[in-house]
């Protein structure tokens, strides 16, 4: 009966999902969806390729409660709009006709990159497409090797892997081979990008694949 | 109307948590609920548990996919059941009904502890009380100050926060004074102890924290 609940909402979401794509595309705003589990690095990411991305660039801010986040964009002097989730049950995800009328309300006409910032958490938003071109997955070194494994979903659904926080590794034992085959074993088609938000490194590679990408 | 659905299957679930929780008291059974983000380190800070408890110990693995973690439980002896929520639509966190089930088919009668490993998700396993005595929920340094405010809920409904992985502050930014400001703004009546599950500080105080919370 829940699953049945589930379908049909998600049908209804996917619908929707296409909308919002196909109306960005001729709009020519790439939209990029940024998941990842709570801290694994999605505002720091987010705010160096703002820094460093030559293009008009705004944010969806997505959070159960607060707006902070979508303050420290703000200060950066780009469009921001904020989905607060609280008013719905606290949903762990974002849906697309969230992400429709939220686009509709904010100041994105000449927005040439929309990034989402979806809700730290590393099972639901993986099942409710958003409308991105394109999803990009943000996985913390701390997290473990076996994250891929045990979240596949979201590992699936992604384009882009960036593994953040690669200063820390000396001081962990993760075996970083290891988590580079787990996500192999579950997505083989999925692009890898090393980096620290924090120090810098491999953000680059984040910019150069963004710009790549950009198909609209 | 989402809405709606989701109040009358929290209701349900609640019913049923409070027969579990009763009928282990009856048993003398001791139930921990541990919560956390993916990789906050749930799995290793039982284990800690386990190897230090001067009390028979069972767990209750849930997962959406694999088996891993429980299989490490089962190497140190002890009586373990898994909870796969894949075949629930791969369900985000674990209901009351679950667990119930789950005891009833497991081997726990003569444990005097039993944790239940929540899904990694620091959203949904706190709307869903699983009929456990007490909810602990563990944070990574690595997930920053702000989570408290950010995931309210979750801080809210639990009793014990261990602040893991702190032999990493070191080389953080985080303001760990600022995170305990939050955390007390969002539930001043949290029990709270620095752990880093891999080198072993704290693990005393929160063997100490089980001990003393034992009330069956």
């Amino acid at each position: 009966m829940e699953i049945k609940i589930l379908k049909k909402i998600l049908a209804a979401n996917d619908f929707v999902a296409d909308q919002v794509r196909n109306e960005l595309t001729q709009k020519s705003t790439f939209l990029i969806n940024v998941m990842g589990s709570p801290g694994a690095g999605k505002t720091m990411l987010i705010q160096r390729a703002i820094e460093k991305l030559d293009k008009k660039v705004g944010v969806i801010e997505g959070d159960i409660e607060t707006t902070m986040d979508a303050e420290k964009f703000a200060k950066l002097g780009i469009p921001v709009a904020q989905i607060n989730t609280g008013p719905f049950g606290g949903a762990c995800h974002l849906e697309a006709a969230w992400v429709r009328d939220t686009i509709k309300e904010g100041n994105f006409s000449d927005v040439k990159v929309l990034f989402i910032e979806n809700i730290g958490n590393l099972v639901c938003p993986a099942e409710f497409d958003t409308g991105a071109h394109k999803n990009v997955l943000i996985l913390s070194v701390t997290e473990g090797e076996d994250k891929p494994l045990k979240y596949p979903l979201m590992f699936r659904k992604s384009h882009l892997l960036l593994i953040n926080k690669c200063d820390l590794l000396d001081r962990l034992e993760l075996d970083i081979n290891l988590l580079l085959e787990n996500v192999k074993k579950i997505n083989p088609h999925l692009d890898i990008i090393k980096v620290s938000g924090l120090k810098g490194n491999g953000v680059n590679d984040w910019i150069s694949w963004v710009n790549r990408n950009i198909k609209v």
